[in-house]
């Protein structure tokens, strides 16, 4: 005999068997309820409110008569308060007849996680490692199945789970003991639904993972729980192999040059992340076995370098990586210091430049799911760029340099407390305002004087500004004409701009922009630019409808002028924004989420790569481009800044 | 245009297109020829011979306008002589008309392995690792593939693999060097045609693995090469177990009493196995990297202690093993020192007491292949047997103790030189005759004197032969009524019986068969027994009708006088006969092919174990069983020996 049975809030529905637990009943009927100790009703995780305002709608008589009576562990489990409200347990409550069933929040299954830097998003937590809590008849004379074929038949027929082939060798040594210490209760990691990586005692509610974003500066270490998808700990650090090369080209010169250097840069980076392991775990009163999966994104010289792959063919004509696709090693093969039957993932690459941190901001942002044409900038030491929609995608790798991250500026300096962060410059007085890190506010007379250097969305600002002002044409040139003592000759003989007085800097020394400064932030912003313009073009001429720029810097430099220097093209400035750490968000992502690698995989794969400097008429473009901004093309959407008063009009 | 192609000795033919090599054509027709380098006209191995004495039946014209003319190729890897012989190479010869192509032995790709031992038997040779040559195309600005997908797509291309999913990690770090250094031809190293374990510059033709049998006492190495299946070295040495005690279950209680002691009995024959590895690749001129697989069989507790398994449970009801089925684990996760990407496995064990061994001869020996019924006897410390056909198994182990291999018995000693190996004993005069280890004959006056005690074979022959003699009745007392001066009283008061008089030793004593040794072998030859019977009513009665003596021990024993003293029951003694290191041949069966692994995890699931011990009426039998012959069952194939003059005729 059958009954109707509805979950809200998703409205499924269906006839169910009577007798059937409202657990197996959400089972049938696709409707997933949190359930950790899988229907052994030790957990009281799956309550469920029977509602009886509903009943009549669906010709339910009386809730007496349509569920099993209360069992005695749903009375131990429930809250008095609970049990008044009709709360029951749906592993327990058996179907009786018609009911109607509402899954509060903490009892839905699946989890949804949400990104909060861009837009919001949701994704279902579905990680490579499951947790399945097991209780097992104890082995006799007459069942003398050995431990492991035990565990797996359990978990076969409870959670129907049956792909389970092998175990990992780390298991294997105390399996026998733990199942047996444990009164043969125990929770099963199982990794891709067909290894078992580790067998804890009792039930195990909760497994971690980490996501490690690493970046060629700095590396950052975030812990996700694998049920809930929560990510309550991060942590970063320097990288470490920046003891053997400040940038990603001295060091695959450091790893090829000495002797035992590769495997010196490898062991630098995996002791960090093993740091930065102990470090979360520390944090979250974790211990390390309890992190059961790792997920890697970087560029390709880090993937390289962390696979202690010889990295001298990815620097070289043709760039041709190792490998490029997702790769799961045992976290023990490489020395990372996680549970030891745990793998790692690396998400794939898509070309020599191209990193995994590339394919993560990907994955995080999703450009292949939208009908606009979006072009995805990862602004470093290389700016990666990505255009494109559902339709294609094109990437193209810019050697920028590291001029607009501050470096090779004469006081260029790192992001950091006593950078000149943001800069504003009066188009009729040529004077400057300018921010500091570390200050709330504008500087202003009187302030403590801290500035010390410019950081990139410090020197972006400032050529931009100075640019509106007129200090600089659209060649680069500081106009020696103008009247002003900020305006002078520099120790090299060549122009500088005073952007702050000695009085004002925490060193008693002039700040300057010089003419070299301008310079070198015209090549990066034309590399990049470049890049944008050959993506735009093999996609046929479309305009960005969207422009997202990734990485800590994009979100700090001011975007309207990063468009007026021309580093980025034209596109309406409310639909250009920064997403923070995207390569880190995907990394999280793909950690809490199969679909999400799968996704990775296929976009990897899908990617067109673009190699813009092998294209035939590359260095006409780059010259061209060096204009600030960039002549041959429009900027409609900075014609309100050109045309403002007082600003500078020979540029257009 | 197709023609008809007819290969020999096989016979098989079929139409195919014209301009196909000989080669393509083979593998259209499921011929297998020998090509390690697939076809690249560069290994000379894929020589046919083209028969011109029956081109008329098949309707050839001509020889010259049948094929594509000579190569280059075919003039520098054929000889003079092959040449005039109408020899071609498969991979360069294009059909253009119909012919009879003759394969020459040594061309004959998946080459069989015939087993010397018992019955002659044919696999065909399908290791778990098999070799891929590929020539690939070097990388390019316009094909940017990495390395890994480069040889996967080569290997597919060329080999029709593309299950190619995973590359070890050992294998990544070199994998760009190892390719552009050999020129972009390279050999790939496949497990189960899914992950590559190595990338081998250059064609490596053959690939080679190791079978161990590692037995309580002895270990055993057998090197194999994986693409001929030849095993042309062996090595074997102690279990260097041994140290922490000399059976199982002293070696149990070590591991489990002592801090440390089951990661010592773990190392201990890692440690052995090692040494047999570089032994066994020494003498065959080969690199540890050249072994890329590894198949161990061995009884449970070998298999536990091997893994570092706490063998707490295997020791005590109800007898469970931490996991039965075969498993795959990295050699390098054990410390076992091959290839670095290559995987060890251990074929599965059967219940607490049957383990891989046993699971190794019976895929050597195949009574599930069989109508006839077969009874399986592998004596060791343990009495392992197996009785059955195809239609059903039974196995059962029996605690025989090591009396059945000259142990616990006063002068026992191991199959060494100077033990008493054979005895025969005149019934009217009650004088033996002893035959030792080290010398060719029987022993005679004025022969050197090397006995120094008595091993398996011959404890058993001079219990036979003086229960034939009527030396002892059928309950094993020793007459004293004899008048002999060989039958005394020994130094514990009871009776003896001297085999060799002190002249006659090397030690200048009387070594004797005293009444506790007789009473040791009955208690042994019982619970062999014993099992048997339970079995053989299991399967409803049946009797046997052949019976297979597995292990080194079974090739030396006297099989007559084993069915004399009641050790095996009784059967037509032309169809009782032994196999010698079964186990060992069932290890080598199973690293040439994953079929045997498939068939031993089949066969492992099938068997039913029968715990004897825990029958009702057990002590009744065993008591019963005890009698020299069992007075309850016939022996009809023994009866001409108890009818024959001068034999003790009281048994009957």
């Amino acid at each position: 005999m059958g009954y109707v049975v509805v979950f809200q809030p998703s409205g499924r529905r269906g006839i169910v068997d009577e007798g059937k637990t409202l657990l197996a009943a959400a089972r049938e009927l696709g409707v997933d309820i949190e359930s950790p100790c899988g229907g052994a009703h030790s957990c009281g995780k799956c309550k469920v409110k029977i509602e009886e305002g509903f009943f009549e709608k669906i010709g339910i008589e009386s809730k007496a008569s349509n569920l099993s009576p209360l069992t005695d562990a749903e009375k131990e489990k429930l809250g008095d308060y609970e049990l008044a409200d009709n709360y029951r347990l749906a592993c327990c409550a058996e179907v009786r007849g018609n009911v109607l069933v509402y899954l509060p929040d903490e009892s839905r299954g699946a989890r949804q996680v949400i990104r909060k830097a861009g837009k919001h998003r949701e994704i279902a937590v579905e990680p490579a490692v499951g947790s399945y809590y097991i209780e097992m008849a104890p082995a006799t004379l007459e069942d003398q199945t050995d431990d492991f074929t035990r565990i797996r038949n359990a978990v076969a027929e409870k959670y129907g789970l049956k792909g389970i082939e092998h175990i990992d060798y780390p298991v294997v040594p105390g399996i026998s003991q733990t199942v047996r210490a444990a009164d043969w209760k125990v929770t099963a990691a199982v990794w891709k639904g067909k290894e078992i990586i580790d067998v804890f005692p009792g039930m195990k509610e909760n497994l971690w993972g980490i996501a490690v974003d690493v970046g060629s500066t700095s590396v950052a270490a975030y812990l996700c729980n694998l049920r809930t998808g929560e990510s309550p700990t991060v942590k970063s650090m320097m990288n470490p192999q920046i003891t053997y090369g400040e940038d990603i080209l001295s060091r695959i010169t450091y790893a090829l040059r000495n002797e035992g250097g590769l495997e010196k840069l490898s062991k630098a980076i995996i002791k960090g992340i093993n740091f930065l392991v102990q470090a979360v775990t520390e944090e979250a009163g974790l211990s390390p076995r309890e992190i059961v999966d790792m997920v890697l994104v970087g560029n390709t010289a880090m993937h390289h370098l962390f696979l202690a792959i010889n990295p001298e063919y990815i620097g070289r004509v043709p760039f041709i990586p190792a490998l490029k696709q997702g790769v799961d090693f045992k976290a023990r093969d490489l020395g990372i210091n996680i549970n030891k039957g745990a793998y790692i993932h690396w998400l794939p690459i898509e070309a020599g430049f191209i990193g995994a941190d590339n394919v993560a901001a990907l994955i995080a942002e999703e450009p292949y799911n939208q009908d606009q044409m979006v072009l995805l900038i990862d602004i470093g030491t290389n700016g990666e760029i990505v255009f494109g929609n559902r339709e294609k995608l094109f990437s193209a790798s810019c050697a920028t340099g590291p001029a607009l991250e501050g470096a090779q500026i004469t006081f260029g300096m790192r992001a950091a407390p006593g950078a000149v962060e943001a800069v504003r410059i009066d188009p009729r007085t040529k004077e400057p305002e300018f921010k500091v890190i570390g200050q709330d506010d504008w500087f202003k007379k009187g302030d403590e004087p801290l500035a010390k250097g410019i950081c990139g969305s410090g020197i972006i600002d400032a050529i931009a500004e100075m640019f509106k002002a007129g200090i600089i044409d659209s060649s680069g040139r500081i106009n020696k004409e103008i009247d002003s003592p900020r305006i002078r000759k520099g120790v090299d003989g060549k122009m500088e701009y005073v952007l702050c007085y000695a009085d004002e800097t925490a060193m008693r020394n002039d700040i300057t922009v010089t003419q070299g400064d301008v310079r070198a932030v015209q090549l990066a912003k034309a590399a990049m630019y470049c890049g944008a313009e050959y993506l735009i073009e093999k996609y046929g001429g479309k305009k960005p409808e969207k422009i997202v720029l990734a990485g800590a810097f994009g979100s700090y430099i001011n975007k309207e002028n990063a468009m007026v220097i021309g580093m980025i093209p034209d596109c309406n400035l409310e639909n250009v924004y920064a997403v923070g750490n995207a390569a880190g968000d995907g990394a999280k992502l793909a950690l809490l989420s199969m679909k999400k690698r799968q996704e990775a995989e296929e976009v990897a794969r899908r990617v067109q790569f673009i190699e813009t400097a092998a294209e035939p008429d590359y260095q006409t473009r780059f010259a061209r481009a060096l204009s600030l901004p960039h002549k041959s093309h429009e900027f409609p959407n900075l014609k309100h800044i050109f045309f403002g008063e007082g600003y500078n009009k020979s540029c257009i």
